[in-house]
């Protein structure tokens, strides 16, 4: 257990996390970042090192690799003085001041802690699902969906929510026609949702069909389907296939401290970061299923820093 | 009158514009931005113009030019699509679908309007203010407080409000001493927030205190200011002088179309970007008084782009 009691400490490393820690730095709060290592299944750095090319990240005019935009970032949080710890918190106690941040080694105290341990993208473990992840498979299509490689081009999606309907949606834009995969005979999706899928003349819905496996070359060329009627097999051909399934939020380690919705997102004030505990604030996707992208995870990581150090300031 | 309505147009050419160009240009929705022609005092891309170095946007390391990243955020809206008009809005009308927006030359009908005009900051008009802005005065602590230029230094606060106390406190940690000036022999600010002052030791109020003028060399090097009371001047030596009057959000051109708070600024609904007409968006600093950075604007900007589409696809 170390004997100093730290300003702030800021759990998560993806854009939210390294904004929250540059702007900490910059206002002398000298924070702690927890990276983690493979936390929440991804490495340090987030959704982004999942991803390829970025571009939708503004101030990037000719986009720029998601491995790499991470970096510069935390580049940039040490530059300021945040200091970097490459270990995965595995629970606090935050029913009392310091809140206490522990590892599987050791345990910090913090006056004020940002949680900005995102959200993992709920996978489904298919056949080649490994190899073609971000080659054609990917868990957003506002992100991905404008890529050349998916223009006018059989698009798949799988989900039968209103995720998954805006999705496609979303993606009819772009492809020759998309394929919504529902496991099914009824879908989740708002009543609403489902007629504006039912109207677009581009998307095609294939109720109780479930993917079992992907194939493809250097990219996915298609998508084996069953028929969970006639228990029929078959390949539809797909450049892209997009997950629908949902995000699980990185909360584990909180331990029910926190208050989250039906979906285990945390609640926070809306228009702020500040959680149900004091001096507990909570930034990026780890707080939002709606939005969801590297830009708006980074500005909530700037009002949490900005908010916690109107908290310490107040102390 | 362009007979052609358009899926969307962006008023504002800042990051909560640009960013909402980005998203919306890659959503298909070819939107149309109005970069303004020293709308609001400033140039084209907004506040950023008015900085020299910005080292808190995530993904800079080493720090980049406000006006180089503007013109960065500019060329990627172009790249994907969004075409850009360099006049500025001077009405519109939000009364019926669809919205029209007009220039002195011409006006322009839209499906979807985004609201990204930002705030200007309120300037004093001292004898040498224009020669010293961000040469030594800035409207931003936080944003320029860090520099290095302002550490260990005398620093100057002008105002008497929240804002004001926030502002030194937070120079507190950089500067040697800072001097608020106040000119009235009370302050706005709230009882907490002078109390916070009172009891920093680096903090000297100075009431019924009013600048007349600045001076300096490269760099500012002192504030003249004149005691009310006695009427005597004396030179204060300041090598920081940050504005805490306020700033002005840019609102006019919607003559009450919008519902705004009493500071003038747009309400938008708690979390989310859509304000009380249907179809009108607003982001950035023209709906926060708040956070008010570059990385939060840009997140609201694609927020609002997100927004719009939604409604878009749903008429």
């Amino acid at each position: 257990m170390s004997d100093t009691i730290e300003q702030l400490i800021i759990i998560g490393s993806g854009p939210a996390g390294h904004t929250a820690a540059i702007y900490a730095a910059r206002a002398e709060l000298k924070p702690l970042l927890f990276e983690g290592f493979m936390a929440g299944g991804v490495a340090a750095g987030g959704q982004l090192t999942t991803t390829t090319e970025v571009e939708n990240f503004p101030g990037f005019p000719d986009g720029i690799g998601g491995p790499e935009l991470m970096m510069r970032m935390r580049e940039q949080s040490e530059r300021y003085g945040a200091r970097i710890k490459t270990e995965t918190v595995t629970s606090v106690d935050l029913s009392k001041q310091p809140f206490t941040v522990s590892t599987d080694s050791t345990s910090f105290t913090a006056r004020a802690l940002i949680i900005a341990t995102g959200a993992t993208a709920k996978r489904l473990g298919l056949p080649g699902e490994e190899t073609y992840w971000q080659k054609g498979i990917s868990a957003c299509a506002v992100c991905d969906g404008a890529l050349p490689v998916f223009r006018n081009k059989p698009l798949i999606v799988i989900g039968g929510g209103d995720t998954a309907c805006e999705e496609a949606l979303f993606l009819s834009r772009f492809g020759s026609g998309i394929t919504m995969l529902v496991r099914r005979d009824v879908m989740r999706a708002s009543q609403t949702m489902q007629q504006r899928v039912a109207s677009n003349p581009k998307i095609e819905i294939l109720r109780e069909t479930e993917a079992v496996g992907v194939i493809g070359e250097q990219f996915l060329t298609g998508v084996e389907v069953i028929d969970k009627t006639t228990r029929t097999r078959r390949v539809l051909p797909a450049s892209g296939l997009f997950y629908a399934v949902g995000h699980a939020p990185n909360t584990a380690f909180l331990e029910g401290q926190l208050e989250t919705d039906d979906d285990g997102y945390l609640i926070t004030e809306p228009g702020s970061t500040t959680t149900t505990t004091p001096g507990v604030f909570a930034a990026g996707d780890v707080r939002d299923k709606v939005y969801r992208q590297a830009v708006t995870a980074a500005g909530t990581g700037c009002m949490a820093a900005l908010e916690a150090e109107r908290y310490l300031s107040a102390r």
